[in-house]
């Protein structure tokens, strides 16, 4: 395994690979890898020839009062995770050269980016939209493999190659939990154990309207403010919103669909955190 | 040569171009081809295995205003000049499979989009931008030639190839004029004659400022203030702008200094001309 640091240094080994026909499979992250980044290595790992994993804390994504600077940093830990699951390159660039100075080129996903998650954090997705199209450029990947946890930023990645016509195939995994229901995150971190505990209201929720439907209520309304009464019984959280969307447009259904989303963000004591199901039944 | 409309179809092409190491030189162009385009497209010939033009009337690159309707359309005669060129393939997509309903995403180099021409036409840098890139991930180059005759969008594209990581290489070829002096232009096609011999203004102006700065005058101001002067005898022509900046910001300069542009943007009529010099000498 190789780390690289310098954009135009892996951009020439990708152009290699290309030439000889390799296929590349890519996992951006931002570190701090959890079981939920394996699942996407392992993967990649099984469906291509190279697989390269990018660990950048990208500052463009995040909001002037947010957590970039205490965002969980951990390199060599991940690196021997990677190691392990055998990744053939670790892209590692410093700020300095992803943002020289000058940089003024931004990627905007418009609409969907000011939805859900954009309305409490502004120019979050615009961030995220912009530091993917430059890590595809770099890293030329046929596949990129997004978690499922970050629904919203899985929908605006994918529109984002579709309109932008990227030359990559988007996959998108499942979220990975603990056993006790909640979303793995690098920001499950920060929390307390107090706070560890009240977090689960989150999957619980999820779990409450995924037996709602079950049951045959379709009322997206009554579905929320059922999942509404859960989180508001525990007094350390704070809804930011519930949601249920469309996968393609993120637009509120009123009827729920199969394949329509469910997704939330909670602020447990200083921690937003999010988490999402898609409705499955026939 | 072939003719290419399927942004898919033209990928899997250039894939293949890849795999073989052939070097691929691109050409984007809205048409109505000119000895402007002909000298991109002879060096894109002379330097690369294979060369691509595009040919697409970008509707996102015009305002509200403008004349996206009216912009001259000979893609037969575009077609024979590539064809005698030695283009070996022609892309020419629709509005409808560059921008399919619910496309929303846009690349802005901020700033300097915002800038000399961009202030009369706002929105404009932004569209141009998105195209490219949206050409550049379909046609995947290893050359793009663009000509100094938009000197603020060579800027602009430059920048965001740079910013965004494309592993492109971008070669700006010099401003083709007849032999009065006048810049090719698709847009010289709506002059009648008297407008044409009125649009002279522009390159004279420039060539008082030259023969200015060959004199050895270096004040910015001095030398716009007689540019005005010369174009402000002409009674058709209103003068939107003369500008003389640094080529990496488009930043006004006080004084002029080798590599500085000198550029200008004329009403005549109503159509609005651009034209530009770089000043050399040392």
């Amino acid at each position: 395994m190789k780390l690289i640091s310098d954009p135009k240094k892996f951009t020439a080994m990708a152009a290699k690979a290309k030439q000889l026909k390799k296929s590349i499979g890519f996992v951006p992250t931002m570190g701090a890898l959890h079981a939920g980044h394996f699942s996407l290595v392992k993967r990649a790992r099984r469906e291509n020839d190279i697989v390269i994993v990018s660990i950048f804390v990208n500052p463009t994504q995040f909001g002037p009062g947010e957590d970039l600077k205490k965002y969980p940093r951990c390199l060599k830990k991940d690196a021997d995770s990677c190691r392990k699951l055998g990744v053939d390159f670790i892209f590692l660039p410093d700020k300095d050269n992803m943002y020289p100075k000058g940089y003024s080129t931004f990627v905007n996903v418009e609409v969907l980016s000011g939805l859900l998650c954009g309305l409490r954090r502004p120019g979050h997705f615009r961030g995220v939209a912009t530091v993917v199209a430059k890590l595809l450029n770099i890293v030329q990947p046929d596949t990129l493999y997004l978690g499922q946890k970050d629904a919203q930023q899985a929908v605006i990645i994918s529109r984002m190659v579709k309109d932008l016509n990227f030359p990559v195939k988007v996959k998108v995994m499942p979220i990975v939990r603990q056993k006790d229901g909640l979303a793995l995150s690098s920001r499950n971190a920060y929390l307390n154990e107090k706070e560890r505990s009240s977090a689960l209201v989150l999957s619980k929720a999820l779990r409450l309207a995924e037996a709602m439907v079950s049951c045959g209520q379709r009322n997206a309304g009554r579905i929320i403010s059922r999942m509404r009464q859960l989180i508001e019984n525990n007094k350390q959280a704070k809804i930011d919103y519930i949601a249920i969307v469309d996968q393609e447009e993120l637009r509120e259904v009123k009827k729920i669909k199969p394949g329509s989303l469910i997704a939330l963000a909670v602020t447990i004591g200083k921690n937003r955190l999010i988490d999402n199901t898609v409705i499955d039944y026939n």
